[in-house]
């Protein structure tokens, strides 16, 4: 059986973890991750500690498979979320968005793995240097808030694996087995696929926010909100207002107020498409269907091997 | 031998392409590039007709391999550009920004394979319908002048794949074999790069800038010039200028008279770092020396190899 420092690490079947996203990943999608052979994750980023709670004793009820919880570290909210997750025996967290310092010993010393997200090799030695067991890179091409840099994936991948000699998790862009073995191809060890799982049944996001999704093309997603925190968003009613705002120099505090609060829950989680912040990435132009989770762990395993079979036919170029 | 469609079509031991680029493709990179197994292009929009036959001649002398032209079709001397290709008897074209239809057919009953460069599997259709031989699809990742729609190579590539048949040449974020190999696993049968050859010896790129390049890191390019055409380019003096008048709504006029004549000759070609158009792609950050071409082609091909045969001893995934 295959496995490689990603599955030692997590205990998994396959090297591939489910991106936590807000109003998605549930422990309805995190379980069914879990139990066909990934790891699934929690998105403590739209969850009350008390919420987050429920979810994660739903999650052990429906798997005995390791699952873990993303968790944003600026979220206000982050002494419960941490709380709740010591309490309750998560055994990964994937934290993002914050200082990966200020968390990562007090986990790892009640035995929780952490990995953290980064969008540039400087992160990426940053979490290295505050003891994190892995590192998520994720690229320009993923879906909701991005690095400043724009990095995308396939400079991304191979600038981090030079700079650091922890595990690897690629990020941004993938959707397929393709995707995963060439990100393998870059230097990394694994992959994370938030859109893919973001847009299956056990998805917690309205039926409207997916139906909608599998029929975008290209471009149909942009990195939007610079002057906030830049954040991929599709093309809708809601993004032109933006987009009008910030084509005239609107400022920061203008945009706050255009923007509002919950923008990304009436939109993702109740499905008001035209006025809802509408997350997702690059990649959700090549997802055609909404399928059960273990349907696209199977079509993910069979596509990189078949495409690593390919491979193991091409020759060496003469040099 | 190894050899697939994009070594078959253009003749070439290795499916390598050396991108056509403003102030730095001449004939010293060209034929440097043909001559070390890859396919060199002149960069024809940086070119008078006049200047063009004069490097089509010495390339001729320099390499008795295959070599091309880059031709952007908006180019004001469009005419006379292809007037002297049709002349000198140049055997491929890769042309870009502009309507493929308007000059296939002419060049290839005149015997030349023609590719066109696209940004999206939209562009791509229209490519295939106006019978090119072959296409280059390029991400968001690459210098210089980029497409609107900002899809990154990770997510482009496995779309143009699915959209045509035609043989396909990935662009954007490779700088190494292990890119080409990964390119490969998205559907790719080839690669052009272009910031890796700019970067060489060869290239006339003025030494200021190579050796400015060569000491880049992760976001110290950017897509800039949004409202004129989207352009790659390093974060010196001029780009500040810009971001500023763009962050405070600026118009295309406001924008076209700031930037003036010639940003990229002074910059690229005359080593002006300050106030040149400065354009290089995302990948320059993982390029540190300035290499002869054929030290780079050497390695290019021994980390493809080394790569390749990494995989080979991967075990599939039980499925």
């Amino acid at each position: 059986m295959m496995t490689n420092k990603i599955t030692d690490l997590l205990k998994i079947k396959y090297p591939i973890i489910q991106g936590g996203m807000v109003w998605c990943s549930g422990w309805r999608l995190a379980s069914a991750v879990s139990n066909s052979g990934g790891l699934g994750l929690l998105g403590a980023g739209s969850m009350t500690p008390e919420l987050l709670r429920e979810h994660i004793q739903k999650c052990q009820a429906e798997t005995d498979q390791p699952f873990g919880v993303n968790v944003p570290l600026m979220y206000p909210e982050i002494e419960g979320i941490m709380q709740t997750i010591l309490d309750t025996g998560v055994k990964v967290v994937v934290s993002s968005a914050g200082n990966p310092k200020t968390w990562t010993k007090r986990l790892q010393d009640n035995g929780i793995t952490v990995i953290h997200v980064v969008s540039s090799s400087k992160f990426a030695r940053k979490a290295e240097e505050a003891g994190v067991d892995a590192i998520v890179a994720e690229g320009f091409e993923a879906g909701g808030h991005n690095g400043r840099e724009e990095t995308a994936t396939f400079a991304l991948i191979p600038l981090v694996r030079k700079a650091v000699s922890l595990p690897l998790i690629a990020a941004g862009g993938i959707a397929t087995g393709e995707g995963m073995l060439a990100a393998m191809c870059l230097g990394a060890d694994g992959v994370q696929m938030g859109t893919r799982f973001a847009l299956t049944e056990e998805s917690s996001a309205n039926r409207a926010f997916k139906e909608l999704c599998i029929r975008l093309n290209e471009g149909d997603t942009l990195l939007s909100l610079k002057k906030l925190s830049p954040t991929r968003l599709i093309k809708n009613e809601l993004f032109q207002q933006i987009q009008e705002a910030e084509d005239r120099g609107a400022d920061s505090a203008e945009l706050l107020a255009l923007l509002g609060k919950g923008r990304t829950r009436i939109g993702i989680f109740e499905g008001d498409l035209a006025n809802g912040e509408l997350e997702i990435g690059q990649i959700a132009a090549a997802v055609k269907s909404i399928e059960p989770v273990a349907t696209v762990m199977q079509q993910l395993i069979s596509e990189y091997n078949a495409r690593l079979s390919d491979l193991q036919s091409f020759h060496l170029f003469e040099e």
